[in-house]
């Protein structure tokens, strides 16, 4: 018998699928550009199934590609086109395992999504921090997987400073387990931090506990019209200050990447009378009743004014406004996906340079491919800028990309990195940056990943050709 | 000759103590338990000298440990009695490297102190928010490589929370190097993470990048005494609700440990008229100039009051009002010490349990050893409690103490286990606590810890004897 043969005849049938249309949506990736093929699709209902089927690919030399909600950039949880990989789907382990108020934590599966989590906290009164365009469908030990960031971060840290305990099976079949929902425990190596931002390619993240937050019970929401781009972090410092760090989201959007969403469709209008080449969507938050954020914000908005830093603004008067505000940051992608797709660089720098990395990589582009058009848009609060690149339209699109990759990308991240910039701040590596991976580690960073996938997977069956650089 | 011999041969002299006077000060734990013996000091001034140190040890194979500030309670910057471990101190590299405050960061020399971090922040205008007893004399490198935890967890984290970049000679004497200050940095494994809370086992910390925050322009500092310990939690949610999470610190002290204090110096004096059997002392703190915290605490301080949750407390009216509160929390480990020492258990369950573990405990100590004394105290905003014993005034410490350790410890340690909780919130591992690990360690973590000890030191020289449990 075959060695994939051989792990599915250990399986029960219920968590097999052949079904080759079924398999078919998940093993494209979440952007159309990676197709893999696998013999088989398992969706296992528990941990304990998840040992086994991890048992019987170590036993019989079989590798695993773990899938979340596919909704990642860098097709970390699509299979390569070998055809040799099994596919296993977390989707079927969605169960809250525990959830204490008293605590403000809860024990997740890693299939549960991440709407539904926020919905769970939200019930019993309290804040699941983490917010993604893709909450509707991403599940959060993809999230966990891949550290994500997205749209408050500021306030609330990345997905790795949520996590209090987690559950990983790892490469042999065996597991650990340490879900107690602790805040503080400093007995031994932190072993849990290995699996998070690993991509799958150490173990798979079976359960996790999380912290959560008290809920706001005010919230205030601005767009603002910038002239100098220069300006960012000096009105992200005054917001800071007058708040007292209660700004949650502080997400640039180029007066470009506005149009290009206005042009695709019809709601919502553009938000201020007198546009500005840049705009920041400002929120801050508090759990407060008693100290006064709406005046907090109108002094802090005038201040800025009065002190030339913003050219326009508004603060949302209702929840549906808010609501437009943020339908206006969180379509970009999807304008860009409707203008025929993006390349994208995912950069983040100190914030103190943010500035000075759009205005240089803007007249890289501006110089090597004149025609092109930018969306430049993110969370610049953390230092983190999407910087992406479209094709002119009624232009070759693929191939002007192509081109685009092979000539100015290159350009764009040597410019990050010598800024001691990133070229992934939060999309992770996948089988799409390896190669920026091996060309911008930091000394030394590339052997001790290597020791430790050698450590902890000696035969790379777990999600193989992902993150690790070729050898 | 001798393999250390052949060590010394290749430093430098300026950086190789052999006088046994100098030395005795360095080979002593900070709680005057454990004393290693080592034939030489060896005291680096910069990064390039810890790799010649360490590739000159590698070679040899020489063993190495190295040291901080030696405020550690568990005495992991010891050397062991073999008298074949070096020991390198950090002190000597103590730098600062950068100051950023458009980034809200620092990068620091491992044997900065950390007193001298916050002043740097704080002449910077910005707060470096890790806040410990030992801050005058703790070298951030033994901060970052225990995890340390402190006064404002909170609000700030630990230790690791704070770390943006990390710089690290590892075992072979090569160096991992990223110290770049981001917020966000998905480019492959966050392999730093794992330098963090190894208390030196797996390489020296040489340099990190750290977050800052904004300085408070407003503090309020109160101290309630409270009839329930149940209380507790309800009373933090209630000021972490009214101040929109300010709350910075939520110290809790047993009226016994405040008496042990009065008794052993005459000031601070009893801060409130009608003594509880339990005290918070909580503070709250905003960077915002215009929100009215001082209100807000009133308000909150009012409330309790009428809720029967708090029966007396007083909000600090000065400067000295606040530093009398703060001395009386933080002089209770020097209080314990000049009754003649504590036995101490340094325990962390979910807050929402914390009075729970606290009353069962106590019942323990009350009928395996009713003439102890009891001292209690910690961080329970946290989780964490410092649950102590003391032996009663004219015993036999010493053997009180042994005894307690076996009869009593272990039952402690068990309840705490039995809750989810962890017999060492903050205090790590060391030398003292390998076998508290072995037992309690969660499924499958001491194969991890050992699979990563033996992928970056397959030779056990990185400070051998610490953390790890017996084979």
């Amino acid at each position: 018998m075959q060695p994939i043969e051989q792990v599915l005849a250990q399986l029960p049938a219920e968590i097999v699928t052949r079904d080759p249309d079924i398999i078919a949506g998940y093993a494209t990736d979440f952007r159309r550009q990676h197709t893999g093929r696998t013999p088989a699709l398992l969706r296992p209902r528990d941990t304990a199934e998840v040992q086994r089927i991890v048992r019987a690919c170590a036993a019989a030399g079989v590798a695993l590609v773990p899938q979340g909600g596919n909704t990642g950039y860098c097709a970390a949880a699509t299979p390569s086109d070998s055809g040799q990989d099994l596919l296993v789907s977390l989707e079927r382990m969605n169960r809250l395992r525990d959830l204490d108020p008293g605590n403000l934590s809860l024990t997740a599966e890693a299939g549960m999504i991440l709407a539904e989590i926020q919905h769970a906290a939200d019930d019993a009164g309290l804040l699941m921090p983490l917010g993604l365009g893709s909450q509707q469908s991403c599940r959060i030990g993809g999230n966990l997987s891949t550290n994500a960031g997205g749209l408050s971060v500021l306030r609330y840290g990345m997905a790795r400073d949520l996590v209090l305990g987690l559950e990983v099976v790892l490469p042999d079949g065996s597991l650990f387990s340490d879900l107690s929902p602790l805040r503080k425990n400093n007995a031994g190596y932190d072993v849990k931090q290995l699996f998070l931002g690993a991509e799958g390619t150490l173990g798979i993240i079976t359960a996790v506990s999380l912290k959560l937050a008290r809920k706001p019970r005010q919230t205030v929401t601005a767009f603002l019209a910038i002239q100098d781009i220069a300006s960012l972090a000096t009105i992200l410092g005054m917001a800071q200050e007058q708040t007292g760090e209660m700004v949650t989201s502080f997400e640039y959007l180029s007066d470009r990447s506005l149009q290009l969403l206005l042009s695709a469709r019809p709601e919502p209008r553009h938000p201020l009378s007198a546009p500005g080449p840049h705009y920041v969507l400002l929120e801050a938050a508090t759990a407060s009743p008693v100290l006064n954020l709406e005046d907090t914000a109108s002094a802090l908005l005038e201040q800025l004014f009065e002190e030339g830093l913003v050219s326009d603004g508004a603060i949302a008067a209702s929840g549906q406004q808010r609501a437009a505000f943020w339908t206006l940051r969180e379509s970009i992608p999807e304008a860009e996906v409707h203008h025929g797709g993006s390349v994208k660089h995912d950069v983040a720098v100190r914030s103190s340079r943010l500035a000075e990395f759009i205005q240089a990589a803007s007249a890289i582009v501006a110089r090597e491919a004149p025609d092109a058009i930018l969306s430049v848009y993110g969370h610049v609060g953390d230092g983190n800028v999407h910087f992406n690149i479209l094709a002119p339209a009624g232009s070759d699109q693929p191939g002007f990309k192509r081109s685009l990759e092979a000539s100015v990308s290159p350009l764009i991240y040597d410019l990050a990195a010598l800024m001691e910039g990133t070229f992934s701040a939060e999309y992770g590596i996948g089988q799409v940056k390896r190669d920026l991976l091996a060309r911008h580690a930091p000394a030394g960073k590339l052997a001790l990943m290597r020791a430790l996938k050698q450590a902890l997977d000696p035969r790379d069956l777990m999600n193989p050709g992902k993150v690790i650089p070729h050898g």
